[in-house]
């Protein structure tokens, strides 16, 4: 069966923030991917090879193509196309997840631009069991093709809201649970009491975190270059450094 | 002073891999990187506004043009281009740098493709004071303009080589320095005694470490993730493991 060119546009579109944002949909693309997100969100449309296809017959979409190898090189997006993508609904909002942070650590990120680096930050918080991400209306578009492949499957486990961000943390601040955030005059990460609930916000590659923001975290937090004290004007990537921070967090959690 | 089609030609060809190694020059680019680099390489060649040259009047190059932004905006292979970009000469390998892992921490990357991810890798190296990154034939190109723009000025500091490495890992190896690398059947790394000298080694995106370098690794560290135990088919990307794991060697230096 080959792919209409309308299909194909389809498909393309989906690169298009404004045509996902119409739609209410997102693609995604190879084997691992694809497969972590099949039971976690409804598969409006799925082209794949048939030795795919044949190893994966519980697959269910609303459209399912079985497609050529050459085929699947004109429809998809990446560099070096992998058996299958798919089109997926995108979640509801849910209701209630705003109280997360007075229950468990979660993340936020203040107008994040590159869709690696966010997709990246999905993955890693998938890792350390950081539930939901809470990202300002400025921060990319988690539903991106670049940050849906970067999540590499984390965005099925991983909510990710976006919201009013410092009308949101002020609320959380507001019932009690810690703010943190990293600046580059935050007191060293590891003489900080970390607490496993709470908000880490994470700010803009360039600008880092808004003042607006700033002017509500509880607790500032800087990560230690090496050695210490070594003059620089260097910085860390902000997934690099929401990494680090995150992986102190859970250290601390194991009791290490 | 406009830019010759010829010059427009040679800067866009420092894409490609093969033409950097013929010249043994990269391109850089925006204040931040190339005022990094000024002092560190010989610089061929550098085209920047007026603005920019008039604060850079100590700015050397070989050739120097003043351009319109809509100039610099054909030259830049970004897509926000930033008032000065530059080629630079590659740096000679040195001898001798084959011993410091004897002497100090540093890094190695077996085969790791992205050359965002080698970049970051070498920015964080920056962060954590590690001077020396040996990687293998088959890791991306550090000297790619991707590469080089990741690296946010990291490569002014961190010295990069290529080496045959199973062979480079097992000379270190028999001088009886640690080679660390992570697994996901590794011992917990905060349960592992860590030496501020020796090798981590850290693989490939999707393959991991291969099984000669494997061989030679004589601690196997594994980055929990949390919740511990919990089943997961996932990993974290490269840069970040590298981050993770770094951090830790460090914070071990710092005594805390």
């Amino acid at each position: 069966m080959a792919l209409s060119k309308a299909k194909l546009k389809y498909i393309h579109s989906l690169e298009l923030k404004k045509i996902r944002k119409a739609e209410g949909t997102f693609l995604a693309e190879g084997p691992k991917l694809v497969g972590d997100l099949l039971g976690r969100f409804p598969c409006t449309f799925l082209a794949a090879t048939a030795e795919w296809l044949q190893t994966h017959q519980h697959a269910t979409a609303d459209e399912v193509a079985c497609i050529s190898t050459d085929e699947l090189t004109r429809a998809s997006l990446l560099r070096t196309p992998k058996q299958v993508l798919a089109v997926f609904r995108q979640p509801q909002e849910e209701k209630g997840c705003e109280d997360a942070p007075a229950r468990s650590l979660c993340l936020a990120l203040d107008d994040v631009q590159d869709p690696g680096n966010l997709g990246t930050i999905v993955r890693l918080a998938d890792w350390f069991g950081i539930e939901h991400l809470f990202c300002s209306h400025g921060t990319a578009d988690v539903y991106s093709p670049k940050a849906i492949q970067a999540t590499m499957g984390g965005i099925a486990r991983v909510r990710v809201h976006y919201v009013d961000l410092p009308a949101f943390v002020r609320k959380i601040k507001d019932k009690g649970c810690p703010v943190y955030g990293t600046f580059l005059d935050g007191k060293p990460l590891y003489e900080v009491p970390l607490a496993q609930r709470g908000l880490i916000v994470m700010g803009n590659e360039g600008k880092g975190i808004g003042a607006e923001t700033e002017a509500l975290v509880t607790d500032k937090l800087h990560i230690p270059s090496y050695p210490p004290l070594r003059e620089t004007s260097e910085s860390l990537n902000v997934a690099i450094a929401t990494a680090v921070v995150c992986a102190e967090f859970r250290r601390r959690a194991l009791g290490q």
